[in-house]
């Protein structure tokens, strides 16, 4: 039997009158859909519409919440305590649960956004927080983490079901984390290199740095980009590439 | 067997480092809660801690969806079209309802805030617009509209179950509208004359109007204002008052 | 001596990590910028930016105050009391001047945004508010107000300087307002008739309705849209018609 | 001739429906007022009121301008790119400034807030930044700073005049930071504690800390916080014991 794999990208980031990201063409290539919140990015009627896009795909949705922080679309690191930050993270799954309800779909994953992900992949305290959270709105929500990233231990010690993501356009650094993007080789240009990067750390069950160091990982899930045409059209060469390699592509809850 | 009857009061509206209200001693006077979902007050962090309060105190959730204007605290009228309001409040319901959730509550009711409610009140589309947003999101969720208003019919039209209030501190035109606060005779003042005039009404199974003209309605919550310690004294007034004369203090899904 | 004409555009109108309009473009060919002022649209960074390449670009700069309400974009109609909204207006107008003075700039005039400007155009009391909000920043600020409205009255009454601007690509109606975008023959659509509506009611000295109506008016003024390409090629395609006719372009403060 | 000394307090706290400190009685005892600019408090209104009491009262005006953060109050620590906190910075001086010009005041000085002034005194850059946009607006604006800050510096090499600030009410350290509120002894408790905790130190010429170190500096201003009734007490007992004590109290730009 074939083995399973899933792609996910970030949606619904427009906002009011300024529009974003190319939704409806890769809602016809990705399996899963983490939407914005409204805190960092999204509004009402542009999560209702992601939303309802979605089913009409087939897509899975998760929630991607962030920093309430609109101007800096989520990437400014904010010091939130936490009782605070785990309401807000609450606040943000209940709204895109409602819609979600409101259109007859559910909620099935939880990826956290921008600098609110950055902090909690690196610190054990925010990735409980993140977990905690998640955990009290539904244990059966799927986290949706960065491979090896303090989110993966903190969502499995939560008791939730983990998936591990990899990025098809980003080089590694022997400990796991990404090549800053102010550093040569941060990025991994063109589909045809993205799907080998992709295939390569598959097949090797591992995270392999850019020094060729690897890190042994089962990611299941693949996050591409949604930003520009060329993203999608990177999008679609993964999802052939992976078919034609033999993998099944589906959506989160559908994995193993 | 005695009649059951509900007060009500709008709570949670405090908002960061700002205080409002008196929350923790109405939660122990009223019998359900319409909480500020974070649009013109309230917030993730005071939205949670209103839920558990009002958990502990066996009080019934409400969301009390309100424009987007924190800074007008959804007082000031807002032309948004019927998508968009839709979506907002679907959000908005959405939002407390996972912070129920997470608190191992149910959010009951919903009760439109401000401007907002005064507007749908008079306008049968805008009304329209509230019920197809409550029903959307759950058709089990019950519609908490002033007695007589374009709410109530439009809520029983869209095929929610609707409770009717009335204001224990207002005073009433021949129309069923309340007086303007602009006008004088708008507000009934003291615990007493609140209690008497809640008991007329309830009596008589009608609104009576400041010129003494009914209009028959089953009202069968009151609302009550929690904004200062005289609020909570006029609410355990009326609260006591009420049960000795007979009726039941119920949350509003407890009501027939 | 050739008769002196002004071309402006709302420009600035980007917010965080979302871009809209082709403001270096319009900077190019346009004598005056109404910038946004961080309320409906901008942000601090976007203004500063625009503000410097106005500079760049010899263009004079507005203000262009709107409603608090970035979703949507200042377009939604809002009841403000006037100390609000007088104050709100003061606010923006003095956050642009700031920036105009960080850059060696200034602002010399001032243009109400989308839903505030239709309203303040048709209510003679909202006007008389923004008329008293420019007077008490500077009551040598210039109001950039669409012809025969209401503006233009309280903005003379408020004795503001008042310049009178026409939109290339709308049609009027008889009695002077623009034809809603809801009815057939609202738009003028293409360069050329863009520019033949203009050079009729600037030889005219009048507003030509859209069925050959006139009503006198010394349009100083002519407001291009910036949403598209499309866009910024009709405002140059206005701007090389107008010279070639024989019209002088000029910034605001240079009108005679 | 008897040595001048100012009392600053941070006011014009209060947002929309939600009231915060006692300004009108605060405004009668200090002599600078450091006034919320509408990112982390205040809003317009409020602000316009705020200015237009401190002139009845002839108390000098600061911007008081903190991070984008409403419900964090400013407190929240965020990272943000020095150009943009530069443009935000920029923005809160220049509307508050407008609103002072249409109250025929002026800003004279700025004081940053919250989780902003505690990065800024520790952070070299961050410090940096705030004096550059400080000096943009105006370079003859003075910058209100914590005693031996890094702010001090920045301000001093970015060639502005700089105003030291002591706490009544903070125990100091050996290296001259605040006590965290979280360790004991941080507070300074009671009216006649703080005034003698004050004039040891102007008497010195020093930050006298915990342990009885001695930093020396030349404070000139004594910042006294106006959230209750029992902080106005303490603001008027520190004002009547330094008057008493010889001092002449004055507002920032009349300071040597």
């Amino acid at each position: 039997m074939s083995e399973r794999i899933n792609l996910n990208a970030d949606l619904g980031e427009s906002f009011g009158a300024w529009s974003m990201g190319e939704d409806a063409a890769m809602l016809e290539v990705v399996k899963s859909a983490n939407v914005a919140c409204g805190f960092h990015a999204g509004d009402p009627l542009v999560m209702r519409q992601t939303v309802a896009t979605a089913k009409r795909c087939g897509v899975s949705l998760g929630a991607h919440p962030g920093f309430p922080d609109l101007q800096g679309f989520g990437r400014r690191r904010m010091d939130v305590p936490a009782a605070e930050l785990e309401a807000m993270l609450i606040y943000q799954i209940g709204a895109l649960a409602g819609m979600a309800r409101a259109e007859g779909m559910a909620v099935t994953h939880v990826k956290p956004h921008g600098a609110l992900n950055n902090m909690a992949c690196a610190d054990a305290k925010l990735a409980a927080t993140v977990a905690r959270a998640v955990r009290a709105f539904d244990p059966n929500l799927i986290l949706l983490a960065p491979a090896l990233s303090q989110l993966v231990i903190a969502g499995r010690e939560a008791g939730l079901r983990v998936v591990e993501e990899i990025f098809a356009d980003r080089a590694y650094l022997d400990d796991g984390n990404l090549v800053p993007r102010s550093q040569p080789g941060a990025m991994v240009h063109g589909a045809d290199a993205c799907l080998r990067h992709v295939l390569a750390m598959l097949e090797a069950g591992a995270l392999i740095s850019i020094n060729g160091k690897r890190l042994p990982v089962k990611a299941q899930s693949i996050c591409v980009h949604g930003d520009d045409a060329e993203a999608v059209a990177t999008a679609r060469a993964l999802r052939d590439g992976l078919q034609r390699a033999g993998y099944q592509l589906v959506s989160i809850p559908e994995l193993a």
